[in-house]
């Protein structure tokens, strides 16, 4: 397999937890979001979204959208499984993983951040505040829920990491890159940290990627 | 069953299809957004998130989020099943109806757009522009995928309706009511159009509910 990748994207960041947790080695292709290489004509045939992750099976096959991935990694390689066995605690699990990713993740993702700048010329001040602003609100829900949650355990949910955690820890590493204050969320701050003593975690995070910078 | 709902979310229109399609009644409880009734205390029990759509199981269980809501449906309803049997096609449809809800939906939800007018001073024009641009960069995207798989057939995955169908038509809904132009999206207009002409589509449009204005 082959992952297109970017070592800052918090949605390929999900991807490679998955792909470690599952033991699946896979080549890793740079894209440079950063610099714009995703628009170049040779990556838009692979991804007409123009986004990363995608995953490229053995068969030629792409996968996009990191949780579409994670859910085809689960569905084919079960072990160990990233959702619960019943449909209430998969709601449950499913419910906290899209509250980062379809919350928080797309309204501060490089693209908007840019044309707040480029188009609408908002101040560097207002673009962090923008930043903080969602993941504030993000946030504040999420540690709600997790902190009053029976399911609550170790991670996200009981006490073995899956779906929700592979999107909560890129999360809160972008937090950290915008030294977004975690001490109002210490039930996220505990799980982010305890997900972070996992070699799974620890191999997918950006520095160690071949173009982290 | 009941459905906290607006009539003119997506997200809870998205859920009320998937009860349609799926023939499962649900007492309808409106909480208006653009009135600012989802931070309402008695709806912060059900909802930290101030969010619309939440699922009320007769057991009193809450969802959250519209994609786990309709996953869980899909879940303990098979019939008719939301997702194709493959893993690659489930994929595939997952990552459709994905690229509506992560990508599209959630930078042009009432709440950003309330932040670029409140906080940021941005003008209705600039708001527009913002509004279509978002549309635009997912629809262009959606167009070329679904014009180009071999998969697409009457709707997104094949000839019988599911998930990535159920996200659509809301979003093409939004979009017309910003007055985006759909012409150059022929494919995205034609499932849009074939989709409405199915009753539990019919059922679960915004103008219909009991809130509608």
């Amino acid at each position: 397999m082959k992952l297109y990748n970017y070592f800052r994207s918090s949605a390929a960041y999900r991807v490679r937890i998955a792909l470690a947790m599952k033991g699946l080695p896979f080549e890793y292709i740079p894209i440079h979001i950063a610099k714009g290489r995703q628009f170049e004509p040779a990556f838009g045939e692979v991804s007409p979204q123009n986004l990363v992750p995608v995953l490229e099976l053995d068969g030629g096959e792409r996968l996009v959208q990191s949780l579409a991935i994670v859910e085809y990694l689960d569905e084919t390689h079960p072990e160990p499984p990233l959702l619960p066995s019943s449909a209430l605690a998969r709601a449950r699990v499913r419910s906290l993983a899209l509250a980062i990713a379809c919350e928080i993740h797309p309204v501060n993702n490089l693209r908007v951040l840019g044309y707040l700048t480029k188009t609408l010329g908002v101040t560097d001040e207002q673009r962090v505040a923008w930043y903080r602003h969602w993941v504030d609100t993000g946030f504040r829900a999420l540690e709600a829920r997790l902190a009053s949650d029976a399911e609550t355990g170790t991670f996200c949910h009981g006490d073995t990491p899956g779906l929700a955690d592979l999107c909560l820890v890129p999360q809160v590493a972008n937090a950290r890159r915008f030294d977004v204050d975690l001490s109002p969320y210490p039930t996220i701050a505990r799980i982010d940290a305890r997900c972070r003593t996992l070699s799974a975690f620890q191999r997918a995070a950006p520095d160690l990627q071949p173009d982290a910078e």
